[in-house]
């Protein structure tokens, strides 16, 4: 994704508390407090501009999100556009991934969506993808028992990678296409998405689930 | 595949009796008799003409191979170059992949390779697809308890289909590809697949081991 820095960022995030949630290691337990019910609770990591994640919580206001992304430019610009969507059940969150364990406890999570996560193609680099072992048992300890992940990506080598990972650490696969556009039914995009089903590139995916 | 009906292919076959064995249940725990050593076995399931099973073992002498095959006007074809190659390391079964219980015992498998099995695109037909669920519970159950299965297919949906099953059936995924010939190791093929590589499309494949 191509970054364009915006320089007041993280004044503009301050500025909508009730919105981008500042303090977010303080609510680890209380999440449903937040929203003021107790409904499930779905993430999206590496939220991007947020347009996955407003379609979904516009879809199905009976599930909370909350999407979580690092780079502060980025999440200003999911932050601009969930204030015109004013979803009650949508909530932002400027983070690193590698603090999850600090923002949810254990069974706090029902679902988590990866969406186009950064490839960090270098093997040096294997620690940061977000759908490494490391991270999916980081998902495992803060998802339900039965809590799924779901990841599409375009990268061949980063979902190779993540497949044999899945698998690897136990998680049961639920559906998997080669090329999840081919299929009719509705599916709900990133910004990113929708460039590469123009070039018609294949979009990969897989849906698992923790072992009960 | 294209079936090209060969008349008189079961003359063929049982003239050939060293190479194409005719009574593979009374074979059942001895192969390695007929062999006439004990290097590890390797199934080929689903021979098609042969290609592949005979660089495999003009490659690697040091482990027999049985390539099975159901039509025998396609095995035919794999027997007439394995008569050429003569090699001490192959034989040749033509009999349905339903009856592997009846030819080999458990533990007598090494490795088993699925090589561009019929995709039965029906749902109906799914039970026929030799990666469902009963049949990976079959080479299971003749492999050897760190066996692996190696499967590569050019058919996107059967590929879905088969890494669902090898996922829930408890296999560990040991590799994976949605595009295996962009890799530069050198890749043993089968005659279908070369025309897939020059035709530029993705292979898919995985490698899976029992888990012990």
């Amino acid at each position: 994704m191509r970054l364009r820095k915006i320089r007041n960022a993280s004044e503009l995030l301050a500025a909508e508390p009730q919105l981008v949630i500042n303090n977010p290691k303080e609510r680890l337990g209380k999440w449903k407090d937040l929203f003021g019910n107790d409904h499930p609770l779905h993430l999206e990591l590496g939220m991007g501009k947020g347009q996955f994640i407003i379609k979904m919580a516009t879809l199905n206001p009976d599930i909370n999100y909350i999407g979580i992304e690092l780079f502060d430019s980025v999440i200003v610009q999911a932050m601009k556009k969930a204030k015109v969507a004013k979803l009650p059940n949508l909530l932002l969150v400027n983070a690193d991934g590698n603090h999850l364990l600090s923002f949810f406890q254990a069974g706090e999570i029902e679902k988590i969506y990866l969406n186009f996560s950064d490839p960090w193609p270098k093997v040096r680099h294997a620690k940061r993808r977000l759908t490494n072992s490391g991270f999916l048992e980081i998902y495992r300890s803060i998802l339900v028992p039965k809590g799924e992940v779901e990841f599409k990506t375009d990268n061949a080598h980063l979902f190779e990678y993540s497949i044999v990972c899945f698998n690897n650490q136990q998680y049961q696969f639920l559906d998997f296409s080669v090329n999840l556009h081919s299929r009719t039914e509705e599916i709900i995009t990133t910004e990113y998405e929708d460039r590469f089903i123009e070039m018609n590139k294949p979009i990969y995916y897989i849906k698992a689930k923790v072992k009960a």
